[in-house]
């Protein structure tokens, strides 16, 4: 090439942002010594790997002939029954869900289906940086909305949106995570989920509700999601579409997940499909399948939350006896995250330097708010992966270096 | 929702068009008795189903805990490792490498990497349906490329990008499927690779290389890619990025393909790839790594071409029994098609409902032009799918139904 390539680059590649947190990770990745809180894995010690070996070999040998051959772009019919059985939906029809490659991907086809570059999605603020990610990558413009306890708080959604509508501004979506949020571990009780439901109405827009950690509940009741609220209680079957992932309860290197939602939103998704995968893995989806159907995924359930749930309560422990007067923290249901409000003025991007040097990792709060929203004094914890021994011993190290 | 929710589309969205060989395939799908030369599937006799239960059960058993984990979004390093030991490449930086979902998804990534709405990609007219719509639903506008029995006429290449030049039309990349071309079965020789090469390096634009079935040659000789051309003869290495594909040698349900090409175009791809699908499936990539560091690749290889060129032969000699004149057809030295060329005047969309009638079906070749370029005597014919023992009597059906 004579020319720089760069100079061909589309407006959506050229504008691309560059992921500190994945910097973050490679600071942290296998450095001796160190105990991270940063990252955002499962624990490999709740993937199920005896009974996936013998599945995969099982539905290959058995299936081989389908399973190897291109299969359809909404997923595996298969795979789609078991899942509305599972999920306890049997009244679904097929153009209502469809299997994605991971969650994130679910996301990126639900965005792409709604935004043009330029076209704004209301979200929390702090929120999830992968999916915020995909969707500026689709144009989007990200605007936060405050959280409280019980996460975004409807009264500042309908203040956000008023004004966006007053302006004309072109808003296609509201995205939350409703159940043990990524990063904060805030939980909407069945009040907020009803109460954001109706603003949604308000303005007439859709909901994605992204729901990767609903599986992991620790303590507290189950509450019913923004998408069967809005079916059942609104009667208002096409508000929410609802995106769920495997990744956190059998393995994520398997990058399977799905959404479900109107077939007007299910549809085009399933055409952005076509054209960018043609499908997931299709033994993967069979052995899922068979995983489920073989009763085998409940237990599987119980036995990762009974991982989790020591380490949640040893962190928490550990935030009671070590942190200094004045620095807060959420107690999540279920989850992966903590999150962590130090003393205003305390800055955890310089914090996060000090600390690596004592050997303790963390992401800074920062790191997850929409552009220009951002604040200095949060941090979020990660539980599911650091070893249950070490959790105590990480955060004694950081606490040490508050003021 | 009380607004209709296709009011919210974007415009990629609400300008998609329809897939007719989708409509096509449901339409001769599970008929009894229809001889259908009209997918694009492997067979399944082809899937080394034994050695791949094994292998994923091995795989997942020893290394369960890595591959069952978020792997990296430019692929897992050892299936990127075993890759350029295959191909031959041990020069090949892991920068100008990726792993993806299927070698659709690495040209949805290369598109979406050069391309903003309007953007013209230049390509073989008739060209691959599949490619063309994830080029289009990006914003591409496709301008197709008059074929002669050698593939895209360098002339009229050169022709068609002197006048876009003159008249500023953005220009992206160059398309070409220079191996048993689908739809038409052509392949380009080292001439023509060069010829185009340097239509190229004259308008200084990048190509894209597509090989899915270069592994499937039935006879003549193997030719250098213009990838590894380009990089040798032309001492130009960023010219041409190739994509490939295990769909035709392992089996398309598996969705892994890959993309090698400079690292300004592997960089980005890599970002689409952690915003779209974050990574293919990890043990899936192992897996295949197995297979063919064990040795079981080229010897399976040997094995589908064994099972394939008979197909391939008995279609030509049934054209050759049963069509009258004047109907012309290629010959291809490997791949899944042959391309068909009916007297001036034959319209094969009116003729699809006949032949679907007399229970043989094939793909009219209106189907394969970029929107506006349509020809209309021609069709393609599949030898990969149907059964050895039918294509002599499908191709007597679809002969008796010609003028």
């Amino acid at each position: 090439m004579t020319r720089k390539i760069e100079e061909l680059y589309s407006k959506s590649t050229a504008s691309m942002r560059h992921s500190f947190i994945r910097q973050i990770l490679k600071v942290t990745k296998g450095v001796p010594g160190m105990i991270s809180f940063a990252g955002g894995l499962p624990s490999p010690d709740t993937f199920p790997k005896a009974l996936l070996a013998d599945l995969f070999a099982e539905v290959i040998r058995e299936e081989g002939d389908e399973v190897l051959q291109y299969g359809a772009s909404d997923g595996d019919k298969v795979f789609k029954e078991v899942i509305k059985d599972f999920e306890e939906v049997p009244y679904l029809s097929d153009e209502e869900l469809m299997i994605t490659v991971g969650s994130t991907n679910a996301i990126y086809y639900f965005t792409r289906t709604l935004v043009d570059p330029g076209d704004i999605v209301v979200c929390e603020a702090p929120g999830f940086p992968g999916s915020l990610a995909a969707m500026e990558a689709c144009g989007a413009r990200m605007i936060g909305v405050e959280m409280d306890d019980l996460g975004m708080i409807p009264e500042r959604l309908r203040q956000v949106l008023r004004k966006l509508t007053d302006t004309r501004e072109p808003v296609k979506f509201i995205y939350v995570i409703p159940e043990f949020q990524n990063p904060t571990g805030k939980t909407m009780d069945l009040e907020r989920r009803r109460q954001i439901i109706e603003v949604a109405m308000e303005f007439d827009l859709p909901i994605l509700e992204d729901q990767p950690y609903r599986e992991l509940r620790y303590s507290g009741k189950r509450i019913i999601t923004l998408w069967e609220l809005a079916r059942t209680e609104f009667n208002d079957p096409k508000r929410v579409t609802i995106a769920k992932s495997f990744s956190k309860i059998l393995g994520p290197g398997l990058r399977l997940g799905f959404a479900a939602g109107p077939p007007e939103i299910i549809g085009p998704m399933v055409k952005w499909a076509q054209k960018t995968t043609v499908s997931p893995d299709c033994a993967t989806q069979r052995v899922t399948a068979r995983f489920i159907e073989k009763g085998l995924m409940k237990e599987h359930i119980s036995r990762i939350i009974e991982h989790y749930r020591p380490k949640r309560d040893a962190m928490l422990k550990a935030l009671e006896r070590y942190m200094p007067d004045g620095v807060t923290w959420t107690v999540p249901e279920g989850g992966m995250f903590i999150w962590v409000s130090l003393k205003e003025g305390v800055d955890t991007d310089k914090l996060f330097e000090r600390a690596i040097e004592h050997q303790v990792a963390f992401i800074p709060g920062s790191k997850f708010y929409p552009h220009g929203m951002e604040k200095k004094n949060e941090m979020r914890l990660n539980f599911s992966y650091p070893g249950l021994d070490s959790i105590d011993e990480g955060i004694r190290r950081l606490a040490a270096l508050l003021p």
